[in-house]
């Protein structure tokens, strides 16, 4: 297997799947800053021109939903999807509402050209979207207390998966947006713990992450 | 089981796929138009706002692709979801790229207020977002032609389901956006399939929709 990422993206989730899952893979870095997710050569790989791209065999899997879906069959000892139907809704739920809702509210903060051309308007993209933003990281850290609340040791129940990496991501994202992550203290606890788990400290090794990326004003 | 659904609205999804399981539900009209999706008693249910959300039970589950997951857990007779491992993977990507990408970016053009508070911005959004409309349907296009030259009647296969009306839902959005929905020749002709379907037909004439609603300039 063959996994297209981009250091600090959402490519970050397989990642740490795939390093969970322990077998060998191919991990490709594609530098966004530097456009290469637009060479011809990425397109005819990923026509959207976006990471992550899973390579399994001749089979080529975009979209983080379906990758997560493909990781959990192909690794069922893993657990990176909840077996019992009712959790299994509840990760689907949460995994939904980071990827269409939580993870665009950042892209229009960190890439506003993507939504609006005009200086004026990608400056108030910005400052709305990182208002969103915060409120994002406020439902996470709910989010995150109650699972700890209920006795959980990652989000979806017994074992690390998706949700888990993808907490990390987008609270990290926040230092980005100018949030300091730290203000969160039920997810920023929780971060360091996803982040010294072996499999994730690789992924973030080879990703070469700060986590608290927040600079004071 | 409970729908809350607003007419037009991507609650139409779930609509047509518990219409085509036949089994009795209490469809709840939420009227977003008139902010009934801000009411406390709504806010109870789904502190969001958004719909559609089901209630199955004690269950109130939120977010189309865990709805969807839920039904066909539900309804397996109805193969909402395909049992071939390809399949559900190839289906999850085109459900998650409708969710997280085509499905907002109409938003942009519908509620730009949802993203930025001047009228300028607001303005560049809806002009921006358009164009980027008018690709995705073209992109939308191009899968449907791809699936009826594969010879499958419906867009994950053999079996209606979400992507189905998920198509009919983006292509008649088209309308509102002010793009031209029957210039897209492959998706127009499927959609006017997909509305003849019985379950779909019942839960168009309850939602009162007209498909075609582009008006020329």
């Amino acid at each position: 297997m063959k996994l297209y990422f981009s250091p600090g993206a959402c490519s970050f989730v397989p990642h740490t799947l795939l390093e969970t899952a322990g077998e060998p893979f191919e991990p490709v870095l594609v530098k966004l800053h530097k456009g290469e997710n637009f060479s011809p050569e990425y397109k005819a790989i990923n026509p959207r021109s976006q990471v992550p791209v899973l390579v399994d065999g001749d089979q080529v899997i975009t979209q983080i939903v379906a990758i997560v879906g493909h990781l959990a069959d192909r690794f069922p000892q893993c657990g990176f999807i909840p077996r019992d139907p009712l959790a299994r809704t509840r990760m689907l739920e949460t995994l939904a509402w980071m990827n269409n809702t939580v993870h665009p509210t950042f892209t229009h903060i960190f890439m506003p050209q993507k939504f609006a051309d005009s200086d004026a308007a990608k400056a108030e993209l910005k400052a709305f979207n990182t208002r969103l933003y915060r409120g994002h990281l406020a439902e996470l850290d709910a989010l995150v207390a109650r699972a700890q609340a209920q006795g959980k040791p990652y989000l979806a129940g017994d074992n690390f998966g998706p949700l888990d990496a993808y907490a990390l991501t987008l609270a990290r994202w926040g230092g980005i947006a100018g949030i300091d992550p730290t203000a969160f203290a039920a997810t920023w606890a929780f971060v360091q713990r996803i982040a010294a788990l072996p499999p994730v400290a690789r992924a973030i090794e080879r990703e070469r992450l700060q986590l608290n990326l927040f600079k004071p004003a």
